[in-house]
């Protein structure tokens, strides 16, 4: 177990020593994220003090963030870092400014969290899930004793063709689907399937982790500006870009729809050359809230240049680990020729339930129950915004898609203020500027990502932001 | 035009049938690669079936790469070839052997395939599963709605900790435990955790997977040659190797276990530089079946430079994706810091309930009845050969651990020759010399895999042999 000396301890208290020496070991990372901290009676036993004593160390670092408590379980270390990129290859010569804080804030440690969007387990169809799964269980015995082909379970990948052609109008095959455990798997495999020795393109500004993972597999990235129609081609072509991650139905963060004219020009761009690809990474179409739904990329594609990806993470559960991505028929060919030595990544039992989750109409209504709960959040946070902010200072916009919008604030503050003062609210923000790869300045927008508000948080909020800045 | 009868059909349904028929023959070979086949609609009607079926056969098999399809043309057969190496990069003098066939034996196509080690899945503890995922459906809820740390759940990370200290006596802390889906993946993750400018060796000869994982992500490999003692350390000094991968205590295919000698220069060899590691891939330790178990070379590590990997795919089912790995607490933290920003690839449903299987005691019960039933099917099988073939000309090693063991044959006859010829008794082997990178020549050392051979195939198999070589 965990032990600590209280022999140079100094003047400190009991308590405010031991909840030191913790920091520290959290900072150090000799406890790690996540890792479970002793009882607070044993500990207190071992150390030969109060448990109280305990108690109140433990009390302390829960209210600094370091420690989180579940409950009927106990206390556990925090993540405490930022992910940090190093600073871009594209060579900003501002510069840029620090990365949104991407940890989970801990339970309690913010009165509102509006940075990340979080799926609300309660929203989670338990009951049915289960249900299917017993039944799964129940009489698919040899289904699910028999090993997947790489690409997924033949059933799963049906429902989800079905899925795809019923409700977005995407004629796909179930063979051109593959199956992985969660959409930064699938990035690794689009790696290996199209090359290390390629130049991905991001947009700039953009989703963090796609730029982490690439970077991480030590490919090149090129970082391209948006204009309001989506990506810029010219950039693609001047940064000699091979494949194009873009999210063309909803920009995160700024929202941006990438118009149809842009979208031709994209496939054109990808046309020109043999080993050029488009990354339609679709992660929250489900969630328009209002307008037409936008046809993917993928389904405006005659030559086989696009390869759409999509999760259940954002829709279902990110406890559940299952995404999937459709390639174009000749990627296909190469995946089997190339990587079908790889195993699936996700279990049957769990493929097979989704199978029938989507199968028998459950995903859909699901979804129809989701879209209408995030635009009750939304048209109750505009409410407040509206009743409580001055109408004159504050811009809202990209409010009909995703879970997110834009809040511009018209103030002399900058950025960084913005986000010091809301945080003395208790109130967690990010910035426009901070997606950015090349600092734009101060932009003084708000990313408002209001999925993981519960309703009564939401004027508090609010007043909370009116205290902040105004 | 192609026909079948559905008369000898079974209890499939006729898209099974039509589907198993045609994969057989591209197997075959009675239909060759290019070949096209009928259209959906002709094939339907000349064999009395209707359009979707032939349509879903000819999916599945597009699907898992037997058929690929041309717009507006049809389906052709694929060519079906191994998935082979690009010859060694160490300069092989002589032109190395056809790999051994990694593709699963379809059902009823050999008489017995001793080329794969197969998990029965009758022997998979069905019941028990299903009751604990059943408990844990019921009583966790809220943990399995809660987003699991990177390196996975808590519980399940703390069972694997205890198991590994109480049967294999590894000091290790659950904190050190990294769980991914499969150990694919993570090899993925050893890769971006110590760098794409490393060169990786292999053993030569090895397990062909972990080269061809290594090789996709276009790391540098190195091939080691082994000796009875286990890899060679001058070849590792040689070929600038910085990173290891073995399998210490059974390795694949020539069941050599490293002697403790080698084990502590191994060691020093790593201790030699900074970013030298041993990767540990212990798949198989549970399985030793007789003789005292071999302490891990990760227990005996002093000074982190042991990254220990094991996996459940072989122990409980491929079906469920479970593995884990074991960091050194300077990498671990390195994790952290590199990685931390990846979601966990196993869903929180089957991690704890795998916690509970291990917490409980049902997984060390069901390993001790594994090993009784894989030693019986081995005695079984050594009888027959003792019984069967002249005891002159064959000879058995390496049979104590693991799921295999190496058959000599004192003949004239070829590696290819015999191997030609036991697939003329449609018994499916692969010869010691197809694992080697630099073809070492003529072994005649059959590898026989008996984990899938059921109780009533064994005394065929070994007259099917009788008849092919003497």
């Amino acid at each position: 177990m965990l032990t600590y000396s209280f022999e140079d301890m100094g003047n400190e208290s009991l308590y405010e020593y031991l909840y030191k020496c913790i920091r520290r070991d959290i900072l150090n990372g000799r406890i790690g994220a996540g890792e479970k901290l002793p009882s607070k009676r044993s500990f207190a036993k071992n150390l030969g003090v109060s448990t109280i004593t305990v108690e109140n160390a433990y009390a302390q670092l829960q209210a600094e963030g370091y420690l989180y408590s579940v409950p009927r379980s106990g206390y556990y270390a925090a993540e405490i870092k930022q992910y940090l990129l190093t600073p871009s290859d594209a060579g900003g010569e501002e510069e840029r400014k620090e990365l949104p804080d991407q940890r989970e804030a801990l339970p309690g440690e913010y009165l509102a969290d509006l940075i990340n969007s979080r799926v609300n387990p309660k929203q989670f169809p338990f009951t049915i899930w289960a249900r299917l799964l017993r039944e799964v269980l129940a009489q698919k015995r040899e289904a699910l004793m028999t090993k997947a082909p790489g690409a997924g379970v033949w059933e799963l990948r049906q429902a989800i063709a079905d899925y795809l052609l019923e409700y977005q109008g995407m004629q796909v095959q179930a063979g051109q689907i593959i199956i992985g455990a969660g959409t930064e798997y699938l990035y690794s495999l689009i790696i290996q399937l199209l090359g290390q020795n390629k130049v991905y393109a991001l947009e700039d500004p953009g989703y963090v982790k796609a730029a982490e993972i690439y970077r991480s597999y030590g490919v090149r990235t090129a970082y391209i500006p948006m204009d309001e129609s989506g990506i810029c081609i010219d950039a693609l072509r001047t940064n000699q870009a091979d494949i194009v991650h873009i999210s063309p139905s909803h920009h995160y963060p700024t929202g941006i729809t990438t118009s149809i004219g842009r979208r031709y020009e994209l496939l054109a761009w990808a046309n020109e050359k043999k080993e050029r690809y488009i990354l339609e990474d679709d992660y929250d179409c489900e969630f328009r809230l209002s307008g037409r739904p936008i046809p993917s990329l993928q389904s405006i594609d005659r030559q086989g240049k696009v390869i759409y990806m999509n999760t259940f993470t954002k829709s279902l559960t990110p406890t559940i680990r299952i995404s999937y991505m459709v390639l174009p028929e000749k990627l296909m060919q190469r995946f089997e020729e190339k990587l079908g030595f790889y195993a699936c990544t996700v279990s049957n039992f769990e493929q097979y339930t989704l199978a029938e989750f989507i199968a028998r109409g459950y995903f859909e209504k699901h979804i129809n129950r989701m879209r209408n709960y995030y635009r009750g959040k939304r048209d109750e946070l505009l409410r407040e915004i509206e009743e409580n902010l001055p109408a004159d200072k504050v811009r809202i916009s990209d409010s009909d898609a995703g879970l997110h919008f834009l809040m511009e604030v018209r103030t002399e503050m900058t950025d960084e203020e913005l986000i010091r003062r809301a945080d003395g609210q208790r109130i967690r923000i990010a910035c426009l500027s901070q997606y950015y790869q090349k600092a734009p300045g101060e932009l003084r927008k708000v990313v408002v990502n209001y999925s993981g508000l519960e309703s009564g948080q939401m004027h508090g909020t609010v007043t909370g932001l009116l205290k902040a800045w105004f």
